[in-house]
């Protein structure tokens, strides 16, 4: 097991009713200025954006608002949140959303705080050394940037990066009502599964040795994501379901399930050439591509693949290590295809993917090699990407 | 699944000489003078004890010294920490030790802040409202005092109580190192491990509905345990094994398997009325009381005994829910016993064991009825101290 820092320092307040304490929360950080982030028009919808404010109210907090943050967030909407926060004095991000609008809020956070441009974090020629605080409102479980100190952001050059900083930006608190996410799209709650669940992977798939704790942890938080999707998938409204998807979510990327062992993420960097190239949703190209990374690996490394097809997929020991591993990604498509996910470009809507282009941004973006659990060259990631066709 | 909070702050730094760290990680907490806590003399003799303080000088910080702490830690050592503390005007508390130091720890942190007498604390009579900071350097995985916000400490009047103050008491940094661990007697690392194997079936048996995630998160960490104890207990030198176990005590108490559900802790509660009358050691204890709670519960209401039994323990489903459980039962026992623990009165060294003065103590402390899973009388309560002869 390698050595490791573990800091989650968020107070998570998750059930019925709880984005009611979000004013409290807000003053006990110290907060008199905030930025309340959005998305589209469903929070305002549902009501939720005026009880948020209403709390506020009451808290004795001044707010200025910030709306209409996209899917796959882009750096304009940071750039437009800097310039207001500075204007208006902001001194804390309320994000009310998932993950597109936690990041875009965090990314202002950081932002706001730094003489230069946001995006020098982004391409790793600055240090992230002040934020603002962040607290959280979450109404998608999926990206479980509600736990974590990350955000990814797009730019205008199609480059989806990230900066990580936990001890900066890691919300103080996380509200989290899971009555919030039945109002979601099946094709919503699906995408969100299967970002969770490929998030576990990346940490998952490894070559540190001997790390039975987090091995079980991720594959426990697995367990339970599959008992639980179909139910959410079957009965919208199915509180208990709701619950049990939106805590893994979280687990899922706050550091639980990924101590000590070194991690993978080339899936997510595969997926985010594809989302940043042609606007698709983050899971649902996820359900697309990490198929076809771990179909790669069935074949040349096959030992973790193995261990999820027999331990989570309950796929038969064998001796053909490859061949009960490549039972291991059926079963998985299955599942992700019962909960309605696509499997291939062209199911994610993708009809003529440019691979020549996804693999050039890739390289150019990550470097000739990159992954740890295999390392991929410009010939691997084609052969992972033809395998989406 | 029920409402929660979960909050847990503390910067966990695990790993490789680790323990370097503290005199930085002290500073950064803001602590100008130091109260070291230990035990015996088993940190002096291996050179720990002085290897912390020249971490603490070579970050400026100035330190007392409360040595002697012993296992079911004592009010006396708390009064004595308290007036020491004050009379050097220390800020900043650093258990080196396992939980009883901890605790001691604890108790002295509350108690420092507080007029009355901390034990108020522990009586009910009072609620805490400050405490000084808490840093760990942890010797003994077992009970997960590093990581939670509780305490327990035993009195004159052999009341073994607890105090639980998430947002006061949690440590502000756990320093980690597997290595610390390696030089611990057998039957103290075999009770450790039975200890935080309790803490997670006191979790595990609830009578709240719909929680896969906890679940899951149960049984994955204690299929870790059970897979590497072994390894421990063979080999003590094996780091991985032992980095491995002292994790999954963290996990198993500082909350992460408990949330959204109603807890148990009868057994915790049964064993602390044995430890305070015959002064065993806690982890001992539990291994005699814990299976014998459990046959009582396979009896009269089986289902969270017959999940651990099949997903846990791998016994085979089956129609007879009780029959099931408790070859669960057994085989908890049998791996129990694998590992050098007791299984009886007679095996923890109470030869004649005084059952009419515990279910009296017992239900002195705790009320007539207690518990959450099944509530349990002084009848209940007889039958499963006789369950341990």
């Amino acid at each position: 097991m390698n050595n490791f820092e573990f800091y989650s320092p968020t107070e998570f307040v998750f059930g019925r009713d709880t984005e009611s304490k979000v004013g409290k929360l807000t003053a006990e950080a110290g907060a008199k200025k905030v930025m309340i982030v959005y998305g589209g028009g469903s929070v305002v919808k549902s009501g939720l954006l005026a009880r948020v404010e209403k709390s506020l109210k009451e808290a004795g907090i001044e707010f200025v608002e910030l709306g209409g943050v996209k899917p796959n967030p882009v750096d304009t909407k940071v750039y437009e949140g800097i310039e207001l926060a500075r204007k208006e004095n902001v001194d804390f991000m309320l994000p009310v959303g998932g993950g597109s609008v936690i990041d875009t809020a965090k990314s202002i956070a950081v932002g706001v705080c730094y003489d230069g441009d946001f995006w020098d974090f982004y391409e790793g020629k600055a240090e992230i050394k002040a934020a603002l605080k962040v607290g959280v409102v979450l109404t998608i479980p999926a990206a479980g940037s509600e736990g974590s100190g990350n955000a990814v952001i797009t730019n205008k050059d199609l480059k989806k990066f990230g900066i990580r900083a936990p001890k900066l930006l890691r919300p103080v608190f996380a509200i989290m009502n899971p009555e919030l996410t039945m109002t979601l799209p099946a094709w919503q709650t699906a995408s969100g599964v299967v970002d969770m669940m490929v998030h576990i992977f990346e940490r998952y798939f490894t070559n540190t040795k001997n790390v039975s704790i987090s091995d079980r942890l991720c594959e426990g938080i697995l367990l339970s994501i599959i008992e639980e999707a179909p139910k959410v998938m079957a009965n919208p409204n199915d509180y208990d379901a709701r619950a049990n998807i939106m805590w893994a979510g979280t687990v899922a990327h706050n550091g639980t399930c990924g101590v000590g062992r070194e991690e993978e993420w080339t899936s997510h960097q595969m997926e985010h050439e594809i989302s940043a190239l042609y606007d698709v949703t983050h899971g649902a190209g996820l359900a697309v591509v990490f198929p076809a990374w771990a179909t790669y690996m069935a074949k040349h490394h096959p030992a973790y693949v193995y261990q999820m097809a027999t331990r989570i997929f309950g796929v038969p020991e064998g001796d053909d290590k490859t061949a009960v591993a490549l039972q291991g990604v059926e079963r998985l498509k299955k599942f992700w295809k019962s909960i309605g996910m696509p499997l291939t470009f062209k199911e994610l809507g993708v009809e003529n993917p440019d691979i020549d282009l996804l693999v050039k941004n890739l390289h150019r973006n990550k470097g000739e090699e990159f992954g740890f659990y295999v390392k991929v060259n410009p010939a691997i990631s084609r052969e992972i990407y033809e395998y989406c066709i």
